[in-house]
């Protein structure tokens, strides 16, 4: 999905719900758009975090899984054929003189474009690391936040941490998978859903999991690769355990990123805009979405939607000065897509 | 449907889809609501105009019917049992000294409530009448602006006049069931559906309707009930029908209505409101979706939606501000509706 370079009118980053109906309201108005996303998949936390989950307050939607909904956005987004740079974060900003846009990606993608809408959400996601001597030594050799590919555990000696749903549903699954498994919880009881902690109870009970509550890990070991992990049961003393793998699962903590230095007005970690347009104090760029405040601010989808809609009019006058902007229903005529 | 007295947290005048939405969003709050509407369903233009056109641009939705639309926007707030007058339109409004309303409707019910959110749309939708002399004289007395039963008109003499779709259908329908329909319209070719008017044109070959194009109605003849209209065509000159019934069905047009006279700024036909949380100048009244204006108003049902949600969380603080007011995702807990 790395591309070296693009151009597009309005370039979006963050392909959560506000951004992908976005390219719609955009669409409307013949603008082409550009997604980048620190993420593999569109949809935000809705794809990363709750896909599964079911959401009350989208309108007309008594109850949508968010994971639905993205697919609902993205079929509605179709006939304007929006690019997406997906894995990659937007990473530094420049403003030419013309007053288009280039931003570069964490991986060297350069993207021009005419505005930017920034509709990062809560930023970046980005996993919570316990506290623990060497940890960062042991990074990708041995030691992963996310698990992007279960074979990569086949046949291993694995310990996971955690008490949610994360911790419980990749035990259960890489029981299967790998040589062992070990997971390890501060607690005597688990945050996930509680049929997922009676299959752990069940597969410890049948020995296929090493199910060890009251208990943290505290260091770990090896030269270069991770070789073990020392744990410390709460009132038992220590254990150490001979581990391929150490795989924490705390959970994803949003971080505004290096969206923080582009020049933006920012107030306690969100980007301050005007309500008429939902533009920053750059002109041409908008921040919509969770990631902006104004008086009144309220972090829902709808209202993102919303924003998006009122951005969109502002970014086409900010593009194309002397075009004359047509706003139409699209009730009668429907969608007119892009070739 | 009609009550006499009413007592409510929040009175909603309008029941189209962004009335109906808000509903959602005091009832996470707590806030019970009554809506009045001066149709007879709720809806609003998606029930009465247009329920089976698709719309296109609600987030999510890569296409729905607007009566789709409203089915689920009823099922959605349901929960939260919201109660309704139909038929009667807001008519006056009077403020208390202790802050909440009395609103009165045009069929003597009055409504007290905390607060007040305006969601009337392009407000109250009245029939396009012809430029006729007596036209008035013979309302209900042989001349309709809108068919509401059919039956009325088994075995009478109709004349119909318009060229869009529900002129077309209508003389479609009642072709099975009055004696005698006749179609006028000032010109030659028809706004409706294609396929309408060609099944029209089908039924007057058959001898079944009596089509007269390039034709206007002149004047109405009858003495205190309608006998006969006076056409005249184009080149032709004067055609004098028998006639039960004439129907002018020339569309509906938006009037703002009484609302006008509630004290509250208005520019162009619309409410001037805060964007911080949609007030009007008067401190408990909120105006929503396509009645309002501020800089950079665009009149989409999305926008409705959220300037719904932020007006009743500044409505929460008018009315109870001694309460706390606790902001709620839905994602997690579901929705808590009352008993």
């Amino acid at each position: 999905m790395s591309q070296n370079s693009v151009d597009t009118d309005l370039l979006i980053i963050g392909a959560g719900p506000v951004g992908l109906f976005t390219v719609f309201e955009a669409g409307l108005l013949k603008m082409r758009c550009h997604l980048i996303d620190a993420l593999p998949i569109p949809g935000g936390q809705c794809a990363e975090i709750y896909p599964k989950k079911p959401i009350y307050d989208i309108p007309g939607y008594p109850s949508v899984l968010a994971g639905e909904l993205i697919d609902n956005l993205m079929k509605q987004i179709e006939p304007f054929k929006p690019t997406f740079t997906f894995g990659e974060r937007a990473q530094a900003l420049q403003k030419l003189d013309d007053g288009s846009f280039i931003v570069t990606s964490s991986r060297g993608t350069t993207i021009k474009a005419k505005a930017v809408a920034i509709a990062a959400g809560l930023g970046c996601f980005e996993p919570r690391k316990p506290a623990l001597e060497n940890l960062e030594k042991f990074e990708d050799k041995g030691v992963d936040y996310i698990i992007r590919d279960p074979e990569v555990y086949r046949d291993k000696k694995v310990v996971i941490a955690g008490g949610g749903d994360s911790a419980l549903d990749w035990t259960i699954f890489l029981s299967d998978i790998a040589e062992e498994v070990t997971l390890v919880h501060r607690r005597n009881s688990f945050r996930g859903a509680l049929d997922s902690a009676e299959k752990v109870a069940a597969l410890a009970e049948q020995g296929k999991v090493n199910l060890l509550t009251d208990t943290e890990a505290k260091s770990l070991n090896g030269n270069g690769v991770l070789k073990g992990v020392t744990l410390k049961h709460k009132t038992q003393g220590e254990i150490n355990l001979q581990a391929d793998n150490f795989i924490p699962l705390f959970g994803l903590s949003p971080k505004l990123g290096p969206i923080a230095d582009f020049g933006l007005n920012i107030d306690k970690n969100a980007i301050e805009v005007d309500t008429t347009d939902y533009s920053t104090n750059i002109p041409g760029i908008y921040a919509i979405g969770d990631i902006n405040t104004y008086p009144g601010k309220l972090k829902l989808i709808l209202c993102g939607f919303h924003e998006g809609t009122l951005a969109v009019q502002s970014a086409f006058k900010y593009m194309f000065p002397d075009k004359k902007l047509s706003f139409k229903y699209t009730t009668v005529q429907g969608v007119n897509g892009f070739e």
